[in-house]
């Protein structure tokens, strides 16, 4: 059966090329980075190589990267590292609503430790608004955490006017870049940002490396204590194999960007352009321009995300139901929750992403094989028949606004 | 050149059969664990797989387990996450003195955080006295972690009593079983220990994924919040190659541990014996019987540990100076310290450690190697000079006993 992976906002496949670059570090140069003998100076050359492909990519100084196991580490170490490093200073920091859960679960433990959270709202489009951005920040917000793309409905954030707001202020911003950074240009002195999570495993890299950029003279309390690793901020024998697969993906990306660009935008737009002429009521979610190139996020009407995600397995063709992250949890995502999606659209969205090794005749599968499975869905829909019976919808409730973000 | 890979507490060679199990999972099984499709399920399959061979190694329920990507951050974890979830019962924990940097430095960490530290003395062969742990325990005391065995000089802490004095007054029990999980038999009932770290890299697994045993019923604050993996404790995409090989090195390792000790033994004894009858003036520190099967640490008086350092790496042997996470910070060892070795004769300290992969060879080319390199740096010590000159010690102050813990 064809196999069609359109789940690479939760991991991509690993480029063959990254992967021939770690092998030589999970077999024969196996010494420990911090042993000072001949085979340790291997594993601590290629750590340092690879700190110097991951700074490049983003324009980052070598000595402002660390490596980390994943970007959720990241994303905790940033938030959590920050408040315990500035906390005298004052304890009040302000995220989206709609960051990943490593960024809002942090906030939520430091709100239990006496940290105040402003959660930022977001528009129907899950843009952040600068002026309510400008009212949250207060005399004590030490922190601002945002993100710079988001990995379910594609959003970009315009964070170099985020940034400039919040550097007038002389408060540190970090932004989750998990989802942009390889994709698309990201410097972090363009973005104006004093801290930056990324991860190798949404472009090609191995699963078990990500990092998080420092900017110098930026505090952070560790979240690992323990040995003199990466500056002291992140104890713990480095995981060379990956963090030298990460560096790989790193230059890759830098290198191979314009083209893979103009591959995932066309894959993308086919998906976005051609799906709702096959299926009705059907709604894209987050923006239709300011968007990552890889990201198509639908709500499909009067059917459940779940019945399709089976169905689409079923014929090989692999998606996300929900955050990639929620996916076993089975919630309501909080993102489209966020953007005001009706909850009973929102029940029948699907996350597509596309990867560089994504093809064309796989995208005819999907425009072949997912509209059936949507009819044959609504075949059994109670809510559909009634609909196409009265032209009415059940259960809408006052204030349902069904195409809001879609005009 | 003959390389002699001594290093092995530092890391060890990965096993052959442990790297043909992961190559799959970074390569075509490439899915999030967390996703659901059949791509996602092959991943979710070899993680709980991997979670059973780990659980089967040290005697735990597959609940108890969870993956980690080190063992430093399961010691933070273990450490810090009891100390938060249970600091309303009090603010009072206990580690021995030659802990892991990793426990300690998390201990230091809640000290300034509030929390009241207790650190425990060894003896000269690095054992917990059982009496000062008695005293120790207060109303107030919260956890105990002290090691299972000691990475730099072997000595193996009497854990099973050690426990029935925690457990009489209700006190949680943390232990780093990092040096001794898969080269000797650990069960955490018969340790009778409720939290414990372990870390395939020291027992020919990959970097990059370790694990914290939480028996049933204890609770630990995570470290990494964010999303559903590993029960809630551990958010972040799972490192699924990793895992799969530490899970395959505990499945190998419990199989094949009887006869692994066997020649583990047999080649560190045959150093431990033979060493001292080539060079004089060498003192083995750590137990000398209840000790790791693995583990060869001296002083080497009138010698420098650097020197020796840097010519057995011209010959091909890598051994470690220090303690592994420490090499590179130069520090005089806290163990030796705490074991109270002189300082002048500590400072000439080596630790040579052995795996699977030596060769009886190996040791004949170390025995004929390392004396001449000893000679030649005392041939260059006035300190050495003038020992052989007067018989007397230069800058011995009061009380220094140099062979106290060699008889």
């Amino acid at each position: 059966m064809k196999q069609v992976y359109l789940d690479n906002q939760s991991n991509t496949q690993v480029d063959r090329r990254v992967i021939d670059e770690m092998l030589p570090y999970l077999d024969e140069n196996y010494g420990n980075a911090q042993s000072m003998h001949s085979l340790g100076a291997k594993s601590k050359d290629a750590l340092e190589k690879a700190r110097m492909q991951a700074a490049d990519l983003i324009g980052a100084n070598i000595n402002e990267v660390y490596f980390t196991s994943c970007g959720s580490e990241s994303n905790n170490l940033a938030v959590k590292g920050v408040a315990e490093a500035y906390k005298q200073k004052g304890k009040h920091i302000v995220v989206s609503g709609i960051e990943h859960f490593s960024v809002l679960y942090a906030a939520k433990r430091l709100s239990q430790g006496g940290f105040e959270v402003t959660y930022l709202p977001v528009d129907k489009y899950g843009a952040v608004s600068l002026d309510d951005l400008k009212k949250s920040l207060k005399d004590n917000t030490i922190l601002v955490s945002i993100q710079h793309a988001n990995t379910e409905i594609g959003t970009i954030q315009s964070i170099g006017e985020i940034s400039k707001i919040i550097k007038e202020r002389n408060i540190l911003f970090h932004t989750d870049a998990v989802a942009s950074v390889g994709l698309i240009p990201v410097n972090v002195n363009d973005l104006g940002v004093d801290l930056l999570t990324f991860s190798g495993s949404q472009f090609y890299g191995p699963k078990g490396a990500a990092a998080l950029y420092v900017r110098k003279g930026v505090k952070v309390v560790p979240l690992i204590d323990g040995g003199i690793q990466e500056g002291g901020r992140r104890a713990g024998t480095e995981n060379i194999p990956a963090i030298v697969g990460f560096g790989k993906a790193c230059e890759i990306a830098k290198a191979e960007m314009e083209q893979n660009h103009g591959k995932l935008t066309h894959l993308r737009d086919r998906l976005i352009k051609e799906l709702p002429g096959k299926i009705e009521y059907m709604y894209l979610n987050g923006h239709p321009e300011k968007r990552l190139p890889n990201n198509i996020n639908f709500s499909v009407e009067f059917v459940e995300g779940e019945g399709m995600f089976l169905f689409l397995d079923q014929k090989g063709i692999y998606v996300t139901s929900g955050s990639a992250c929620a996916s076993r949890a089975l919630k309501m995502s909080h993102v489209l929750t966020a953007i005001n999606v009706d909850a009973a659209v929102g029940q029948g969205s699907i996350l597509m992403s596309v990867s560089k090794y994504n093809k064309d005749d796989e995208i005819d599968y999907v425009l072949s094989e997912f509209p059936p499975i949507v009819q044959k869905l609504r075949d059994m829909s109670p809510l559909y028949s009634h609909f196409k019976k009265t032209g009415k919808r059940l259960e809408a409730g006052p204030g349902t606004d069904y195409e809001h973000n879609h005009k």
